[in-house]
């Protein structure tokens, strides 16, 4: 029932508005022993921080963690792990203006039906700044996959039109944090920085997608027949905001395909020839790479007018303020990875429960 | 933790084994008062049955539901309702060719190298038999939204590359079951019915696509920040057999638009003029439609000859027996409205504690 | 939230009513891999079962368990067990004398005002008759605890106000079935079987003690802050119809107790010369005996008239029918023991995740 | 399996060690619209609170609750209430005396083994100190259980072997604030005190009893059949450091009285003329009064010297530093209040899905 929880085992329960005092989290079922790399965490929370280049928001914020409790001696002890970012600039905005607003395609709406109030300060908990504590926690279980020899890849293969065409196994995946739209074909983000920059001057914004390549993946994770690993994978995406669909493996493409031509034949090492299942059959993992793609539609908040209403029933004109993203898949590569992680760190754990 | 339960208060448990003694659940969280309708129930089963058309597997099984518990003059009681379904020809069919083979893109291996040991017997637990007890406790979760004013319609889209091209709002829905591929427009169903015969007879599968649709989901419902409407709905379709992606609203589309065609602008009775939020902001139900698409890969098992390999990693020849579906779409209507309605009233339910 | 569902990772969920059709279980987070002795399992079952001496419940069920999933070959699958017990004389009593009256101190009148509704034959779902399906799965739990070690063992140690004196290392257990009140001290035995007898002839009853004994726990079993293993036990056994307190260890005669005599002062192998703790310190066991004792209140069916009201709020006068124990304890033995297994079980897997 | 939460739906999240930067917790699950007094909170914590009065430990904190989202306006959001509580003085006590020694009947041997390290400042998180949470989200539960015509008063009844011997209807429960061993009994309270200090002198400790009275609970509170309102109230209390055993209404002492005398006879009004039920039937609210006894050991740090054992297995010898309680009920008064407070607002809430 805990809505701000996530995760089985390996759980993380968040709180925190985006002016607020502060956000922060509790990671619950750390396992004891875990080396705790708090320049991993600090480098992790930088990639998502708005401000990092020219193409994102502009809001300064420098998204310091404060780690409280469960960790002793640079190891984790087994007890939770609470910690807090402190909003630094909750103050210097006035939200005011939209107080009665219910912005297009926002939460407002929804929020203010559903709980007959709202923190209408930059969204409250349905902004985007939530995330900040699922890279906390993503951070930590990347450190956790990491000792177990599992890596997570993330990176921008779409904005708008303009898309790799190539499939990740041809793309050199270390180029992706080269450039600042996180795409590692490097000609391809060249456009889609024009693209984005072009979107923004005209105080528009544009959607895209992000694709993620896990490779390592031990053999046994997921949990048939609910929890199937790409399930609660496709749960862990849809859950960030501005996501509208996954898919994994074959994916919508694998629609229209054969059988024949869609089943993975084995090898006699039991890897496979392909890979349609997307390293996940019966949702369980296989041992191939598992790889997904997310779709993120074109932020909500615009630098132009717009029509909309206030809660009293009146049409108003309204137009956005502030330093709002033009395209959110570069700063959304690293939050696919934390949300990536964190799923993943679980199931791992869960999956040592399978045999007596 | 629970991975064969779905649901945090209408919360179904499910077992058994495509060729075990029989299948079944327990639904708990289910309120007092709800009137059961069985006819209504068994219908749902037959949507669901094999061997209900021609396009279908062959296999009969009569699928009845018996109801052992929290009935009572025909109404709920709030005690949790146990039942089950035997499985009638579970004896018929011979396995032993496959007992120690891997089949390709099946859970054979995984199931093996996860658990240690499987029950070969038709697929075991990985058959998508065990939806059998998702379209029980889907019917008693349609007949509880029925009384708040909520109707499901899903539909076949897509199969191979014949797709539906109309929006859903140009389709007359209740002609859905006028066919045996469940496509309400009629041309396209003519021609998805002649692909998935030719390929049949070319003892192939293909894949195929479902788009459901809601109507009447009142304002609310849905649990930010991690249990958004959307992703658990989205969760809900990906735990299904053979599904590899979804999306909702906009969904891969939206992702080439930009944020000035995709808001959705209020009109002054609080609808809005268009629906690419697909019926959900900020992770919570606004009142219009909620509409999603789903995949669904080719079937994996193939009536002609495969090379896989077996648990020593041999080198053998396979090839499907007995009677399978060439495409699972049409069947997987009901399995997702089902999905659908036991999300859908879960979150109907959890909605009631927003508010003291 | 699901409330007919107990365990964490080892999870029953139980369903069925007094005299419906059947009850039964699912059991999910079994490991694969556990040995299955029907044999074992089906003692238990009589161990609880009405009818089984002259001094409980004449009522005649075999109580026979079928187990539908989840097992092949003799072994468990990982895959969730569900199981039936179908009830064999559901029709053959008339409950239409009690249903419009509120029995005095049974849950007729609270389910009542909770449900709207109720199915008043025997009980319905208060009936202690659901304990079946708990002690199949406690039989599971012991199989499996079997193999690591654990022993389980509960007796009766009280009757009204006959006492077992003597502290449980005093006592030889394996007398514990030798008798019909279930009690190792064979003296005390006679002396409650004969204060039984004379209740039950008065038409009246008793209440009564078990103590229940836990050797070979390992240390680390228990999940701080609060699922205390004490706490998770203690609430087991208050779950259990009529169960009045609970208490570990030193319990609520520590509380007289200075610190100096009460703490549990180590030895040089880490074992403690005093066992106040009762085994388990800061909510984990030590490695020491755990034990405690729970309180059963005197049943609350009399066979003598007794004064109440019907749900007209009229005042009736009532006399129990057929028959029912005039002492729960000797049946409650099992029932304790299964509680106790599932929860330890349950912990025992759990601990498996205290470190990477 | 979150071990650091507790409750279903209101649920308390929490983390922090004694001797860490803060301590804290996230409350998820608060239902919008609840009116938070933050004095009453802070009153609440100062009830908690270390150096309070002559008779309880001297340790200065002042425990400042810092509320960090969650609020707007002065009443809850309905989205997660995140808070923390610094440790003021973390730094100020040297602990290094028994970095390595396992302390008699404390959890260090236990922690040790269970998670191969652990924080031994001052206990770390089997610290007492971890309670500062519950009182926190206890004062919120009480908050809102007001607005419903609920109140909770606990009292100690017991230290050592001096009892109150009057029914807690026979006192004035006004009273229990009046004096520092919080006991309604004033001539009992004096002589309680005396023992404590006494006690004290020794450098000795004693345990005691706390009795816990519920009124104007709503009839229908408690979810059947594992999740029996008294049973989540136990383990609410069994989860509490140092508690022993739990009895509610006739409790242990109804273990030796028979039916006829122990059923509680209904009146026309539906109330009852006895109260054994201690206001729970069938594990669900009757509406009469709840009441429960909670026993508590003497606190196991002594002010005198103790033998013990260091992690290498070696005798060592000990004396408790700094400022200790002699006794913890006085000061646990507030904790099983706030433990109750959490549980009884959670079932409130669940109640509300009984019925469609």
């Amino acid at each position: 029932m805990a809505s701000n929880s996530f995760g089985e085992i390996f759980r993380l329960t968040s709180f925190g508005e985006s002016h607020g005092e502060a956000l922060g989290g509790i990671i619950d079922g750390v396992p004891a022993g875990i080396e705790i790399d708090y320049n991993f965490i600090q480098t992790e929370m930088d990639r998502r921080r708005p401000g990092q280049s020219k193409i994102v928001t502009q809001r300064k914020e420098s998204d310091t963690v404060q780690f409280l409790s469960g960790i002793f001696e640079g190891k984790t002890t087994g007890t939770s792990i609470g910690f807090i970012i402190v909003n630094e600039n909750q103050k210097s905005r006035d939200y005011d203006h939209i107080k009665d607003i219910y912005r297009p395609s926002h939460a407002d709406f929804t929020y203010d039906k559903k709980y007959g109030n709202r923190d209408y300060r930059g969204g409250g908990r349905s902004s985007a700044r939530e995330t900040v504590a699922r890279v906390v926690a993503g951070a930590i279980a990347k450190l956790a996959l990491n000792q177990i020899g599992v890596t997570i890849q993330a990176f921008v293969n779409q904005v708008g039109t303009i898309k790799v065409e190539k499939a990740y196994k041809q793309l050199d995946l270390s180029l992706t944090e080269s450039n600042d739209v996180r795409c590692p074909d490097l000609k391809i983000a060249a456009k889609m920085e024009q693209l984005i920059k072009e979107t923004r001057k005209k105080g528009d914004t544009i959607g895209g997608c992000v694709q993620c390549v896990i490779t390592g993946t031990p053999i046994g994770l997921g949990e048939p027949v609910f929890d199937k690993l790409h399930a609660d994978l496709g749960k862990a995406m849809l859950s960030i905001n501005a996501v509208k669909g996954f898919e994994y493996g074959s994916g919508f493409a694998g629609v229209e395909m054969n059988g024949s031509e869609h089943n993975d034949v084995f090898n006699t090492d039991q890897s496979t020839q392909t890979n349609n299942s997307g390293g996940i059959q019966g949702g369980i993992s296989n041992g191939e790479d598992i790889y997904f793609r997310v779709a993120f539609k074109p932020v909500a908040t615009l630098m132009q007018k717009q029509q909309t209403i206030n809660n009293t029933n009146q049409e108003v004109e309204m137009e956005g303020k502030g330093r709002h993203d033009a395209c959110v898949v570069p700063r959304a590569v690293v939050i696919v990875e934390a949300m990536t992680a964190i799923t993943l760190f679980d199931f791992y754990l869960r999956n040592k429960l399978a045999r007596l």
